[in-house]
């Protein structure tokens, strides 16, 4: 008798957004009448630019003609779309990272799901606490989470690093040290982020210890302030220590189209062998390559129009974030983030939980948000609001909660 | 300090494909003048059928506006997709498959290859031999493959069953009871069927046994003869034993627009656990759905015009399959496969290993195929070739063989 994944099982309730997609629904059909304005979940509402619109039209046609026609794709990805990619987000930088050292797929999320895989099991894991969901879930679907504390709200097998007040919502250096540190910047949920020199201090402790740092920057776009890192290769060390992960989706909207990259540079080596290697081969795999269509349109977002438009987009989204700070610090809420990204962290008011607090914005003001809590232990008595909404959306909201 | 997935270090060299593709390089580099025909891996030369060019252009359209523009897609896929699956691959065939059951993802090949994931480490597995290598190769990944018996050429805790000319090249019910039992109809590599009543034999014995099968059918497209079960759930008890995965990439040409799916019917179960649970939970977790504008694009081919076009390029390749497994035979190979499946199986003449063939086709006739033993230990003497060329590169392949 064939036997489940018994770590699967482990897995508490639903993922975040899911409970909250039946929430909502369960209110929406109980009140039909009601508006529902929705700025809790991390997707855009901006159509894809007109240069990807473009290069998407023109792959399309590529399609329809035997002379051009592409089937499957180059395991890492095409080298049109890893040369501009090593061009634009590396080279500018003056980071050192070739075009063979880029993965392409089909997204962040599934990059930093499936990334875990080519470490031991007994590989220990750190997370900042509140956190993506996913980084912790798919260490618990492979079994290294251990058992969950009910009371803490913790797994004891995972080293949490608490992202509070106290710290300016960013990490200290653990002490366990752990073998693989998931750190994203800017951050996702509380929209805090790191200066050079602080992340510095981390490829300092993972190249000493043997540690390698999982680097989400899917919010690099939204880096507004000078002394904050656009990747981690910017830090001395790095090519020795860190995998970075990027996406296409909050700079250029590709939620839908799906599109991100992992960079694995060659020199990272652990008891001998390059991770390069191993991500190589699960690619090789499990995987076949991202759309020929969609990595085209990846293309087009670094031609200098590209550029050019999904600044604009960004800054359109940095300006719902500026009213949604500004609205609510003028309610008298407590608020973080929402200047090197679109997320805006609130202290909810009269020590309510998260959840009470996402019900009560529900019911009153018809605002879907995502709960501090949902995101770790650290972030109860928190709330995640996106800057994603449409702008007429995005002002009504902060008027609703003001209100309330 | 970080160890790495010491599984993942068993594996054998590199994948089948990659070796193929390094040798046709290093030969063609070594010989620019030479035109070589690809008769190896299986990807389509065809273009997209026309609607589901029309399909394409119309989505991305969608997606310039902000009225219909889509980001994050549902976890399972999109209804419109889920439903015309569920009616025109089940309904029309008399299987009870519900839209609710069917996972839509980026390609079967991701299916198959992070399917295993919700069984148990310890689960016992049953490959047919010779097998597509990425069922074992993701088995291995997991931990489940054992020890690799040089002398044997197979992994110690897999049970194989041997596909041969002696049972026709369909496997026999294994000895040993497998958790797990990976079967493909009609078969890649060797292009051979099943009837409907042998099937029948197979879920009756996992439904016994407490085993799972898992059915691919990817080449479901191909079969031409009526006791061929185009889906395992013509037969009775599937829906408590098995899980089917299907690709849009050989029937419609989608090997570099990627689509596919997983059905998971709610009533299989083992351990008190819903096997769609845990899916529907991977997918939430670990993947963020298949591209808007490439799910219309596979809604487009269950159209009545759609079904049209998609038959004509079947049509053309296994007209492809008629002249290789008619020129073969001429020439005095012995073959088999080609009337179910666009894959012929040729006995290596002269007792050549197959790399020798291989080697031998490529440099004297300039065809690629595929070493047969690089499907398993009884592939070895065997060779691969697939209808998947253009007709007059065929033709021209079949003569330069003859002529060897």
């Amino acid at each position: 008798m064939l036997e489940v994944n018994q770590d699967y099982l482990k897995l508490r309730g639903s993922y975040l957004f899911s409970e909250i997609g039946k929430r909502v629904n369960a209110y929406a059909k109980a009140n039909p009448d009601k508006k529902i304005i929705r700025l809790g979940i991390g997707d855009v509402t901006k159509p894809l630019p007109p240069v990807v619109i473009d290069a998407l039209h023109k792959a399309v046609d590529e399609m329809a003609s035997e002379e051009t026609f592409r089937g499957y794709a180059p395991d890492l990805g095409y080298e049109f779309l890893r040369n501009a990619i090593s061009d634009v987000d590396y080279k500018r930088l003056g980071c050192d990272i070739a075009p063979d050292e880029i993965f392409v797929s089909d997204g962040a999320k599934c990059d930093c799901g499936n990334i875990q895989e080519i470490f031991s099991k007994d590989a220990k894991i750190a997370v900042c606490d509140p956190v993506y969901p996913v980084y912790v879930d798919t260490n618990v679907m492979a079994g290294r989470a251990g058992v969950f504390d009910e009371a803490k709200g913790m797994w004891d097998n995972i080293i949490y690093m608490p992202c509070t007040k106290d710290n300016n919502f960013a990490p200290e250096l653990p002490s366990e040290v752990p073998d693989v540190i998931y750190l994203c910047f800017p951050n996702n949920p509380t929209g805090s982020t790191i200066t050079k020199d602080m992340l510095q201090v981390w490829v300092d402790y993972a190249n000493k210890n043997g540690s390698v740092i999982l680097y989400d920057a899917a919010y690099e776009a939204y880096i507004s302030e000078s002394d904050v890192p656009h990747s981690i290769y910017e830090c001395e060390g790095a090519r020795e220590c860190a995998i970075e992960l990027k996406s296409f989706s909050k700079n250029a909207g590709f939620t839908g189209l799906r599109l991100g990259y992992t960079v694995i540079p060659k020199s990272l080596v652990r008891g001998g062998t390059m991770l390069h290697s191993l991500w190589a081969r699960r690619h090789g795999t499990k995987y076949n390559g991202a759309p020929y269509i969609v990595q085209r349109a990846g293309e087009a977002v670094y031609s200098a129009e590209g550029q050019k438009q999904i600044k604009e987009t960004v800054g359109y989204y940095m300006n719902n974030a500026k009213v949604i700070l500004s609205g609510l610090k003028d309610a008298g809420f407590e608020v973080s983030g929402g200047v090197n990204a679109p997320y805006i962290w609130l202290k909810t008011p009269d020590k309510m939980t998260s959840w009470d607090f996402f019900d009560h914005l529900l019911n009153n003001a018809n605002v879907v948000g995502t709960p501090g809590v949902g995101f770790g232990a650290s972030g109860e008595g928190y709330f995640r609001l996106t800057a994603f909404g449409k702008y007429d959306a995005t002002l009504e909201a902060i008027e609703r909660i003001r209100r309330m």
